[in-house]
């Protein structure tokens, strides 16, 4: 009998999506509504909430809730339920000087001009933004790219209850892995799952993530690998590839019915402990009874300590989630132990040495440089398969051979003026 | 900065123990009080309360307590507090009879004749015996080793708090092994450790102990290895041997510092499912944030479905206990995947087979049945170190050419008229 962990602060899930004759009533409405747009990160947590993934946020927060995420965690408007990190919506001051309170207001994504939601504002501030920095990412450095998000929101925030009436692109572009809260609990019942080890991700899934979710699944009922599908970097892997790279890693190595896989719609705050704690609340409400924690979680540069993401689930009071971290070491293939291990379990300490031709040269851990993996890769040359699995790497080089297909499309193109650009 | 996990229905732990001065005012006092003697399991239940094992008990269950328990596993004179197996005294009707409410007594194990404690009687009563079997033992069937022992038991209960004299001689024959919970948590403590795994165990420490120990480690601060010294059945292997082993196989491929071992003096009881909580219970009480609760934990026969002792974990109230079980499958090496693995993990169905002279002739997962080892032990061929290391084989060999040779020596000096029998 399945019995998942609670929402977050609440017996049920609260998607705020409307649908069907409510949302298409809701749109024509909003369109006597004054405007307010919507950065990225305003459009991720703003779908989060309409999908229950913020279970049991109403809306953008207001002064109290943000001065109480900040300092303590708590939101006075919700009983001082926990909550790790402000989710607000910022407003040039011109545009928040001609909102009255009380007012209602229409959401628009500022990057591709679709409607996202209305809201009823009831609280209109400004913020020390060094102050929420300075708890939230424990830094006001603005090379930090949170930091330098939150430096750059416009100067008042805008609160409210919030009606949610679209997802943006994810269903579509993300079909088949973009999944919301209440469909992901359907899904783990469905396969009689109780204990959920959620594994975030958002790199292509090599061997010392595999060690992750094998442990995980040695002490849950599963594991649900889920990742970030917001905006990427220049030169990460895309969700598609990704996708590919797990399906054929978990097709031959795992048993597929311990494993799902799903994407989810936030961009990255980087806040390193405070971000663990976000993605451990909307773990909770995807149903997720454990969030795989490793190194360095959510983190970014040296800002964080390599495993202050996994002591600040200890400095929390033991009530403040259902969910619990399951805190993992650095992982590596041993020659030493002959199997994955972390700095916990292997006894070996030597450094395993792999030359350019991809050899196994000696030594026990094997801690492979992006750059050397990179080498290899672009050479033709093998990655030993103690790093990451063929099936994985003939993903990737397909991928990356077809980038330079394209450079080379692209460039006898230009060249016959088939191409714009 | 360590933070164990509290004490089971108190902010301290409540050892019984008196020591110095107390303890031999006691004992002199004892001396004109009625006797009344102690099975092994009674003598094994005093200790634990005694070294706060079985916090927050003050003694022997009264008759609403042994009810609640059966029925419920709650303890109503203790507001309910969550206790899964009652801890009861029996003694024979006419002694019963002879002592009055409010007398005290001493307490006596039956065994050794040394006094373990003294009980002022609070509570005399008869119970159903074949009730505490169905709701405990989930059987009444007397072939079961549980069953039997309760149905064996005295007809009449004693309850009431005890003062607890002595250890009995876990102390000195188990030194170095033998741990009170006090003395566990403070080198948890000294260690750094708040999240702590206790493997339950009884048997020697072979591959699949050992991935067990492994995971645990991977997923917590570090492993407690909890022995069971109490009575042993006739060809088991003495604690001091598995300690042998035990240390062998840590030394050479753990991380010292991520291991500790220690023993705890109860019997067992066969009672599955419910022995699974009491073993949850003193092991909070120890210090551990996690029991690994495996296949047909405390099991006998086939009394109990093999994840029966994990499914109950699922059905108590979550706050009934801080310690979470650690459930794990049944674990094995596979050659195809080339590591330890478990039913959840591996993806290949086949077996491996050994041949009569320890090689291995093809499939996948090894499951070596205990006749093949020990005729592989005893005829001096290798046993595949994929089931066990050979350092632990070299000191089980090293113990059963022992026993050989001890039967040599009596069957010489028998001869020769130099022993009894």
């Amino acid at each position: 009998m399945s019995q998942l962990v609670p929402p977050h602060g609440s017996a049920q899930l609260k998607p705020l999506l409307l649908e069907g004759a409510a949302r298409e009533a809701e749109i024509k409405r909003a369109a006597g509504l004054k405007r307010v747009p919507l950065t990225s990160r305003e459009t991720g947590d703003l779908i989060m909430m309409g999908i229950g993934g913020f279970t049991p946020l109403d809306g953008f927060m207001g002064k109290a809730d943000w001065q109480g995420v900040c300092d303590d965690m708590r939101m006075p408007s919700k009983d001082g339920l926990f909550w790790p990190i402000p989710i607000t919506l910022s407003a040039a001051p011109a545009l928040a000087d001609s909102i009255t309170i009380g007012e209602e207001v229409s959401l628009w994504d500022e990057e591709t001009g679709e409607l996202m939601a209305t809201m009823k504002v009831t609280d209109k501030y400004a913020i020390d933004k060094a102050h929420e920095c300075a708890t939230v990412f424990r830094t006001t450095d603005q090379a930090h790219p949170g930091v330098a998000m939150v430096m750059a929101q416009a100067d008042v925030n805008l609160a409210g209850p919030v009606k949610v009436l679209s997802e943006a692109y994810f269903p579509k572009q993300f079909a088949g892995l973009y999944q919301r809260p209440a469909e992901a609990r359907a899904m783990f019942e469905e396969r009689g799952w109780s204990t959920v080890a959620a594994l975030q991700l958002r790199n292509p899934m090599h061997g010392s993530h595999a060690y992750l979710a094998w442990v995980a699944i040695e002490v849950c009922d599963g594991v649900y690998i889920h990742q970030l599908v917001g905006k990427l970097k220049p030169g990460d892997i895309p969700a598609d590839v990704r996708v590919k790279a797990i399906d054929a890693l978990v097709n031959r190595y795992f048993r597929k019915e311990r494993v799902a896989m799903a994407g989810y719609p936030l961009d990255m705050r980087y806040a390193g402990p405070r971000e663990a704690l976000l993605h451990a609340v909307f773990r909770q409400n995807y149903g997720c009874s454990h969030l795989i924690v490793g190194r360095d979680h959510a983190g970014v540069g040296d800002y964080y300590g390599p495993f202050d993401a996994q002591k600040i689930f200890m400095e929390i009071p033991s009530e403040a989630l259902h969910l619990k971290p399951l805190c993992m070491d650095w992982t590596f293939y041993c020659y030493e132990c002959g199997s994955m291990a972390s700095m916990k379990t292997c006894p070996h300490e030597s450094k395993a040495v792999i030359d350019d031709n991809g050899q196994y040269q000696g030594g026990a851990r094997l801690l492979l440089s992006g750059t050397l993996l990179r080498k290899l890769m672009s050479e033709g040359k093998p990655v030993p398969a103690e790093f990451s699995k063929p099936e994985v790497i003939a993903v990737l080089k397909e991928y990356y051979d077809s980038l330079e297909e394209k450079v080379e499309v692209k460039l006898h193109g230009a060249a016959t003026g088939d191409m714009k650009k």
